[in-house]
């Protein structure tokens, strides 16, 4: 693993800063003074509450602040409710200092520097994606933004050293660096992350009040739609309020597309015999296909354009030791599994593995696995 | 994977049958039709295609009916708009038998049967849950069903006999059978299947028109909640419009919510300075909050209560043979994987495998895979 690290480590470039300082020890500010360290910079920690900061010391992300070191470059690791307060006041306490900060949502902390005047020439806004439903510094990886999608969010013409130094880090960060405005930003994880994030918080409530026996039929579908409806009620109030504006945009073109599928529905249910409900079946085979067309633009691994990978289910019996056997046959058959998704239901002592691989991978596969004595179905 | 196959099969108990007729040779029917040869029962295929019945027989799931035998059950294996028609049509021929089905509505099609005067002591609806989002024979696995929840649905008090031949059929299948009444059957199928597919399919539907660097920035989340939105718009309509009364309830209660959502959120962008939207914060944390406590009952592996599994996140090289040697070692330890989730993004050549075991198992799994030389943060 050490090796795996060190290669991708090539693909970064050390940034032009020699002392980071990093405000916030939570889960983001202690993974980027982890992950900055690594590159042995110097990462300083500053963090309003003594416990978190100590454990973040700890954790060794970092040396407690001193008063005798200029940052070059500071991290505000703030939630989104003050994020634009922490970083009003470090602009103002440090005048040549550039701030970037980490929060999930863009704009209104932008417009609230604005009005409160802050010298932007010196602010870049950043959006690590780090997608963990787990908080805090103990949960802290300097690998947590690897491979990750990242903003880098400009804010002022004037300020291109900035955003390059809001760029370096991110890289630094072995997160995959895009830039674009805050406003982009804001309507793009409104309809990736935010809007995704209410629709399986609806679909988990309705399974509050159903019987036992209705939560027993749950297969992997309902498992995979609810899985993020499991994250923190608190901060994702934050995040859904910072970007109150563009989540409402989104959230009223769904409701219009739910009007219509109910409408459909409801005539579909009050449809007699001989009477059949005009334009219900097509309005709900065209939500079922929009989902299609929406879905397939959802982008392949490494950033490649979206592939349909074939997938070659496998029975795996559980017990420690199978699935590890399943998958060093598919190493020794020479395929790179593209993805796997594991396949559990309740009453039975085994599992199916889908082993997703290239289409021109799939038929070699099966016949290996087979002749391993695997139970495959392609 | 054979001795695992066995092992298995000694829960199963052979279904007190000789000859099932399998009608309809789809991905169902013909899982069906494999999975019963393999227990030695005599599975007839007579199927309205020509091609699919040649297709299902040169895949060994069953010799063409000849006429010289008569089956003891028969299994139409329809469509859920055609499933009423064709069981009328078999228990009117073959005056002793006794038809189930495996349609996925049953409150519908039994509606249609009682309207036109079938004989429903011969009648027994079954679901198996098959949950893939292919179709045709050529998918078909004789494993289709095993460990998969199933339903047995009674439809007339004098038919005990008949229940008791559709549950030992579907224990035969493999599959964790439960018994409950038409509409129990659909309400239950309503909130974890059919509205969870509504709501895939609604979030995908806004991938399709914003620009291409909102969906690079796509993460684990969005794609697990669209998933299912994959899934084939002609089958999902009919099984909506089979089931659309459940439905439609559901989706009223998801509408509601949202209309509570879109309120405060709504508020929430028009906050003005110093006027804080009154309750509107409540409001989404409350969403949230609900989707926690409905996510938490979807029960565990093998049927157990919810466990609160403890996920250790490992990095994995993506190299052929990398998470193979990872689980090797993950064995090694000699601990049970209870889940694996498998976490890709753009722009890095590796993924972090979330590997799911016990709480007891964590802390000694996490200093073994440390020692081996692993990358782990728990």
């Amino acid at each position: 693993m050490t090796d795996a690290v060190d290669t991708s480590a090539g693909e970064r470039r050390r940034p032009p800063v020699r002392v980071v300082r990093v405000v916030g020890t939570g889960l983001v500010g202690a993974s980027v003074a982890l992950a900055l360290r690594r590159l042995d910079d110097d990462a300083l920690l500053p963090d309003p509450s003594p416990t978190a900061l100590a454990l973040s010391r700890d954790l060794g992300a970092g040396r407690v602040v001193d008063g005798g070191t200029e940052p070059d470059l500071e991290v505000v690791a703030a939630k989104p409710d003050v994020v634009a307060d922490v970083v009003l006041a470090e602009l103002a306490a440090r005048p040549r200092e550039v701030v970037t900060d980490v929060a999930s949502v863009k704009a209104a902390p932008l417009r609230r520097l604005s009005d409160a005047g802050a010298d932007l020439r010196r602010y870049v806004g950043g959006h690590p994606l780090a997608g963990r439903e787990r908080s805090g510094a103990v949960a802290a990886r300097a690998d947590l933004f690897e491979g990750r999608p990242s903003d880098v969010v400009p804010t002022a013409a004037r300020m291109r050293a900035a955003v390059e130094l809001g760029r370096a880090v991110a890289t630094a960060l072995g997160a995959r660096v895009s830039t674009m405005t805050a406003a982009e930003h804001d309507d793009a994880v409104a309809v990736v992350s935010h809007v995704p994030q209410v629709a399986a918080s609806l679909v988990a409530s309705r399974l509050r009040e159903v019987p036992d026996r209705a939560v027993e039929l749950a297969g992997q579908g309902v498992r995979d739609v609810t899985r993020i409806a499991a994250s923190d009620p608190a901060l994702w109030t934050q995040i859904l309020s910072g970007n109150a504006a563009a989540v409402a945009r989104v959230l009223h073109a769904v409701r219009a597309d739910l009007d219509a599928v109910v409408t459909a529905v409801d005539a579909l249910a009050a449809e007699a015999p001989g009477a059949p409900a005009d334009g219900a079946r097509a309005a709900v085979a065209g939500l079922v296909a929009a989902g299609n067309e929406g879905r397939a633009r959802i982008p392949g691994k490494h950033g490649a354009a979206p592939t349909r990978y074939v997938p070659v289910p496998v029975l795996v019996p559980d017990r420690p030791g199978e699935l590890a056997r399943l998958l060093h046959d598919v190493g020794a058959a020479g395929v790179n599994l593209e993805d796997l998704h594991l396949e559990h239901s309740q009453g039975r002592p085994h599992a199916v593995a889908e082993i997703a691989v290239l289409p021109a991978a799939a038929a070699g596969l099966v016949r290996a696995l087979v002749a391993r004595g695997w139970t495959v179905h392609a």
